[in-house]
């Protein structure tokens, strides 16, 4: 007899069940297409019968902006029975190529507006991926495909391996689970208050964290995905007003990028806001708040499909200042509704008491932490030695039970949402023939939160300027992870000749309160 | 190494979670005594810790209003490694007594004001239960034990057995498992918008498919559980004033004692209300809108674990006028978000077109339905013969995918939210020494949706009246299930002599859309 009440979880299903319950409804808005969520399920089902006999159950990466074609992927990948790999844009050709390489795609689905930079990672590999254009060429393999849904019957199969720059030079590959992406995107649609009356505008990058399951959880409300290929502020807010927008999300940088443009105005009902990479400030949320966003603040990491935690609001806050209500949205907060509570744990390995100054590390663990490392089982053993996974955040747990982070204890630089890791930069740098040393950390910035710095010492009669040193890492490493700013002389050490990067990190941060931003 | 994305599905998790993330604020409102999330934790790990060595895994019944201790049993009984049985308190000692034996229940809490009919029950039985009662007995039981907290490792390990009247003449004790009723609270916390600010008043008996699930979802929320242990319309209106209530549920008898009720009178706020166990009417909806609330229309069975559809709102329909609101609104919808979707399935085993006059049997499947019935694996087997549970009710498919009932197939009578198995009221009254032979039908009722009508033919030269034939009823079931009406003469038959219910629903129900309100 079949089984009577057992489904495996997976967030494809949600596209079934949109398509069944709310079929003549709007589910994508990319520009001038639209798509109903009857079409959308036709087209993800089709781009699965035409990906897999070019997959054959290898992965498909997908390089491409917001659009319609990254979306279909995060439905037609998984259904091809293939892992998805979706790839950062702001990437250079070096660190594609690594990925594709690394993740063995078997297909790369790209974006015309990234050819160039396709070009260039392929011409670096000896074998690379199958390569389908978004536009004519993605359009026929949908048009030539019979539609096709596989479905693993292991809930935990994997589902995405997504790229991050760690403590290491190298990005890791999370590896994503289905049932881990179900309940994450029942838990993110929660904590947004996503219904059928959402129209979700994509201003996250879809890449990022499989763009925090909401591919997913927009999907399983019915809400209206609109894409944003570029971040635009002019065109968030003309997409505000013509689309009804009723929520978006992104770093507390993006935040103000909204809030201080020109065509910023009060909107007429509330926008729903998650932010998250880095606390928003008062006046960012002051700010946001006069315009008729109502901010939430989400913390978590790629290895736990984005946002684990959330700042819960409770009611009886509703009466405080600004002032007081910023300072608790400030707060990374508490485990979401699937997760189970977050731990602050001390250096000697208990449980800090939750007195809002005892520092520890915050350790996460539950169906939202990933499977592990692609390929790499002692960096995941080594990330979970307990089976609570270590954030490698720094924070304090203040009575009521909320978690605040402090500081990082690990060399990542999260600049405008995302990770840079410090021994990245700094490879790229000592490269540099004229540079004998360096040390890289985080800074704060105004705009983007945090940024790298650099600290270099030169070799003896060697020079080089500022701009030298940017173009240099530019030229190897994606834009955002070039130094801010490269400061020339000896670094301080310890006796036995380590780099003290502390030292610089005080001076740095001398009057900030914590060490993120 | 632990595991590290792996955790058991279980709804008492969401007890944890809110312990930790809301653990100083008000979890329960019961009279005058208030428990936080803390304290609510710790009770029910105490009653988990208690119940331990008296049950020893066998069932744990409970016999109780919606109280705390009720509450309470929807995490510690599980939490003591036992199923929970919750037995409508509206039953007769004969059923209290076989759903005791049947269940092979090893304790039974109960509230002092069932002594009466625990005597009674327990009267009947061989060996009847240990028996706890709420109060002194109930609180020793706590303070005396060791806070205890078992939760399985298969997910699908039975979490509860839920006793409900179907087409047969004793209740089947339906079985719910730990996914189940963690997947359905957070989609029944969805459908119902619960977050931390909710104030949940308690107006649907707990012990009705586990209070559909709410005493979880309302924990999952971190929102305000408000016990009501009597449905008084009077104390209703004064805590939706005093409390602050946020959020309630019951069938549209309920709505309309509220809405009707001397008290009522138009609310500060909106107030979500689920409803369910008969489409609501035109005027029910305009009268609670006027007052304030918002009504979803919800659908299932104990075998779902209560609401598996829900009709979902669509913005599209704000703009139309409060009739055809109404008309859309009496639709029981669609999947809910766990939940596959709904098939509607003709006579001839395929479903029916969309068309929203062809009519079907309605059929459900996901992880929101039941393991099966306890020790009836014929039942089970029957009940879903190819892995679609089978409703009994029948319905249509509107073009946009929302299931609308029609008539019932199988002999089930629900009134006021409660099934009623016509079988089980004509064996009660085929058991008067005067009636020849019986056919019990629902026939619509202006208070109760629908209410059971008794067509009697008595003995040759036997005579009995309606009161006693009602009262016979009464005094072996449930009030709630005896006849409204009894009418005296011949029953209309095939040529073969087999009873033609059909002709006797034709005419009560003459002049109705559809056979079921």
């Amino acid at each position: 007899m079949p089984e009577l009440s057992f489904e495996p979880l997976t967030p494809t299903a949600f596209l079934d069940r949109a398509a069944a319950a709310h079929g003549d409804r709007t589910a994508v808005v990319d520009g001038d297409l639209r798509f109903t969520y009857t079409e959308l399920h036709d087209r993800c089902r089709r781009l699965a019968g035409g990906l897999g006999p070019l997959a054959q159950g290898r992965p498909v990466a997908v390089l491409a902006p917001n659009t319609h074609v990254l979306l279909e992927a995060n439905f037609g990948v998984p259904w091809a029975g293939s892992p998805l790999v979706a790839v950062n844009t702001r990437l250079a050709a070096g660190e594609v190529a690594y990925i594709l390489e690394h993740s063995e795609a078997a297909v790369l689905v790209h974006d015309p507006v990234f050819d160039a930079l396709v070009d260039a990672a392929f011409a670096l590999l000896a074998a690379p991926p199958r390569r389908v254009r978004a536009g004519a060429g993605y359009e026929g393999l949908l048009r030539g495909a019979s539609p096709a849904a596989r479905t693993p019957h292991d809930e935990r199969a994997l589902l995405s391996i997504n790229y991050t720059s760690g403590t290491t030079g190298r990005p890791k590959g999370v590896m994503y689970h289905h049932r881990g992406a179900y309940l994450q995107a029942l838990a993110i649609g929660r904590a947004h208050r996503l219904s059928p009356s959402a129209v979700h505008l994509w201003t996250l990058p879809m890449f990022h964290c499989n763009g925090w399951c909401f591919p997913w959880a927009v999907t399983a409300a019915a809400g209206t995905h609109v894409c944003l290929p570029r971040l635009d502020p002019a065109q968030v807010w003309r997409l505000l007003r013509t689309e009804g927008v009723t929520h978006l999300e992104g770093a507390p940088t993006v935040l103000a990028m909204l809030a201080y443009a020109a065509e910023a105005a009060p909107l007429d009902r509330t926008v729903r806001v998650a932010t998250g990479g880095a606390p928003p400030s008062p006046a960012i949320l002051r700010r946001m708040g006069e315009l008729g966003f109502d901010v939430t603040h989400l913390y978590g990491l790629t290895e736990t499909f984005g946002p684990a935690m959330i700042c819960d609001w409770r009611p009886e806050w509703d009466g405080l200042d600004g002032e007081a209500q910023a300072r608790i949205k400030a707060r990374q907060g508490v485990g979401n509704m699937i997760g189970l509570a977050a731990r602050v744990i001390g250096a000697d390995g208990t449980d800090v008491p939750a007195d809002g100054t005892s520092v520890g590390e915050i350790a996460l663990r539950g169906n939202n932490v990933m499977l592990g490392y692609f390929k790499d089982p002692e960096a995941t053993a080594a990330a979970a030695p307990d089976g609570w996974f270590r954030t490698g955040d720094l924070g304090v747990l203040h009575p009521d039970g909320y978690v605040e982070l402090r500081d990082r204890s690990k060399d990542v630089i999260v600049s405008g949402g995302e990770n840079i890791a410090s021994v990245e930069v700094e490879q790229a740098i000592a490269d540099h023939p004229a540079v004998l040393e360096v040390a890289v950390i985080a800074v704060p910035d105004e705009r983007w939160g945090e940024v790298p710095a650099a600290y270099v010492t030169l070799h003896e009669g060697a020079s080089a300027t500022e701009a030298e040193i940017v173009e240099h890492v530019r030229a190897r490493l994606a834009r955002f992870k070039a130094p801010k700013q490269v400061v020339f002389g000896e670094l301080p050490k310890t006796s036995t000749g380590k780099i003290q990067k502390f030292v610089l990190r005080e001076k740095a941060w001398a009057g900030h309160e914590r060490r993120i931003q």
